[in-house]
């Protein structure tokens, strides 16, 4: 294709004749208007559709373009048309793609610039691809105990020693609990724990069930901190493996069960249900059924929690991080939460969206895992490498943007009074 | 009819023969099974479809039954033939109007008979009539800006002198918060609206717009203690009187405007939206022009607030109170309240449920409502003295056993970083 073809010219103006003002610099830094290539005139369409960050996008061929009104926060570098054709295809799941193989190269702040496109995409209501090929209807998700099993597997199942170099000590993979910004993530992950045990009111001698138990952190915290006995579940291989040896590490095997399988065969009766970062993978056609379960197991005066990333308005997960990152995750939204509990009567007593908590977070992670670079390169390979770095780099961005959110839902069966008068016992200072 | 009718024997027989155990007393102290009247098997029936509450019935003839296990905390009495058809036909409509009229009376405490009646209904999914005359389907309700005037008109126009009987001094007819269960009503209405601007984060100088403001307490507490200016929406012609009359009292008309007009025509700016007590008017049909409402006012970084008695479940209000008390009243679910917020995008930052402090307010209205009895009987005839104190009496059971619950939702736009770290500043002692 040449560039001085009339019809691309065309492509080109009428890109232009569209919300010219936040484009301007445009015309001062690289070709006047209509005399970008159709590949550049398509790019800055692209980036129209997601509300004219503040960027600058050089093409292979030299072609620069910058948007927004501000100063560029990064500057984006595409290898090649093949990379620039897929990213106009799919920009959710090419971006990443592209980042994770070097096809597109960034410099600057990556969390920078990924809060500058959620916020553009949140101005412009971005639609997912300007192409539409294959529409806009909903990724069909179906998370069955088989299908849940390989989901789980692909990520948690990375290997340990990978995530011990960037979780806390106690291999917390979930949103800690900031009790002020300057506390370090191993103290604001037992903080989280802490959090969630006093919103239950766990006793000694209580029984919990955990749907979803990670590495088993929570369990045992319960266990050792709280004196209760503790049945976790997990269909996560080498998680369950590793609790377990935890467990016989720290002597409390007795008290703490961790068991192989999945929530749908969750049995036995509670006095606490508990679920910390797990209902992502369960998906929302599955609400009603896990609600079954907890309406199963919980005592008259029991209490559940429920902790998940959510969302404010109903969404799909950005493409690329369901493909490559976690498949069969959805992040529902708040109301769509209360299709757990609704349905069972259980009355609804509190509700914390810790999202800015959960930015925190990640950037603790992102840190340690920049820090030890060196030694997952010697694990993974570079493709690896980009694509996790862009996963936490987007998170960050996410939570800080309000593209996600972070609920913890405290509820109690109908029939029961004993709840705490106020939550003020949540912020007494312990000795 | 004759008591001794084979058919009747029948239809008493076979009432007999479900659920035998928790009315077994019957035997003992009243004519053995089979040997009850018509009338005296269908109240029966109509006892266990309740879920065999722990109370004693006596007909007009004589005939008497208890049900329940325990002890019964009440005796009802049904004075004519006429008044028991009507409480097969419609239970909660009739129930309310035969105690109105005192063709049913109540020895005992009509708090624990409607907490039995509310407990027995949850264990038995009771679903209204036993006759089903007309069938489960939905009421209509529609709120147009009409009804919703004089659906308003017919319980907030009673005449302020009524309800400054027995209301705390500055007249808030919402839930209370008890900073504990011995703060007395007046303190604990201080506390409530204390709490309500702690959530909101009130900056002096700061615009507030209030929907369905009562007498106007919040409105002024507002203005005079976090310095804000307000305006605030009422289509209660009384109120709006009242509180523009305490607004010039106390000076502040200046800062706070009482504008007699629906919320549907709420326009302007503010940085916080707050309305305590106004949603269970709304109807859910309304909830998402609400949400158009407050999204067209709030600013970038404004927060939202919504007190409202709701449900677990979405349920009907009880057809005696919608009919007598409440005309067009609904209380929503949680999930349904999300539907104000969900489409706009804001959000949820933390929702708490007050309904045990809802049960303690109005034990307090009672106990005011019972003092003033003498007073009120100079106003109102026999007939309204007593729905009244059965609406207090029923609301306090209904909050305590978890038929209504008292939603506190506070939400922010999604794109606003400008939140507390944590809620530990509600919990903050103040000098």
């Amino acid at each position: 294709m040449k560039r001085d073809d009339p019809r691309l010219v065309a492509v080109g103006a009428k890109a232009e004749g569209i919300g010219r003002a936040p484009a301007q610099r445009d015309a001062k830094e690289s070709a006047p208007p209509g005399r970008f290539g159709l590949e550049a005139s398509l790019m800055r369409r692209l980036l129209r559709s997601l509300g004219d960050p503040p960027l600058r996008v050089t093409l292979w061929n030299g072609e620069s373009m910058a948007t927004g009104t501000e100063e560029p926060v990064a500057h984006i570098r595409i290898a090649s048309r093949v990379s620039l054709l897929k990213l106009l295809v799919n920009p959710e799941l090419h971006f990443g793609d592209g980042y994770s193989d070097g096809s597109i190269e960034v410099d600057g702040d990556l969390v920078k610039l990924m809060e500058v496109v959620y916020r553009g995409m949140a101005r412009a209501s971005f639609s997912g691809s300007m192409l539409r090929m294959g529409g806009r209807a909903g990724r069909r998700r179906t998370n069955t105990l088989s299908s849940s099993r390989s989901n789980i597997h692909h990520h948690y199942d990375l290997g340990n020693d990978f995530y011990r170099l960037w979780l806390d000590p106690e291999m917390v993979y979930t949103c800690a609990y900031f009790p002020a910004p300057e506390a370090t993530l191993e103290e604001a992950q037992i903080a989280k724990m802490d959090h969630v045990c006093r919103k239950l009111r766990l006793r000694p001698e209580e029984t919990v069930i955990e749907a979803g138990c990670g590495w088993g952190a929570l369990a045992m915290h319960m266990a050792t901190r709280y004196g209760v006995r503790v049945r976790a579940f997990n269909i996560s291989r080498e998680q369950i493996a590793y609790a377990r040896e935890r467990a016989r590490a720290l002597g409390v095997e007795g008290r703490v069960e961790f068991i192989e399988d999945d929530y749908r065969n969750i049995a036995g009766r509670c006095d606490a249900f508990v679920s910390v970062g797990m209902l992502e993978h369960v998906g929302v056609d599955n609400h009603e059924q896990l609600g079954r379960v907890i309406d199963a197991c919980l005592d008259r005066d029991g209490r559940g929690l429920l902790h998940s990333i959510g969302r404010d308005r109903p969404a799909e997960l950005n493409a690329w991080i369901e493909k490559r990152i976690f498949p069969g995750a959805y992040p529902p939204t708040l109301r769509q939460m209360l299709a757990i509990v609704e349905p069972w009567e259980f009355s609804v007593i509190d509700v914390e969206n810790l999202r800015l908590h959960y930015a925190l977070t990640l950037v603790h992670w992102m840190q340690r895992f920049e820090d030890a670079r060196e030694r997952v390169s010697g694990m993974y390979d570079e493709r690896f490498v980009r694509a996790w770095r862009l996963y936490l780099a987007g998170s960050i961005a996410a939570f800080n943007t309000g593209a996600l959110q972070l609920f913890q839902v405290l509820f109690v069966r109908r029939s029961s009074n004993e709840v705490p008068w106020s939550r003020s016992h949540l912020y007494d200072r312990r000795p």
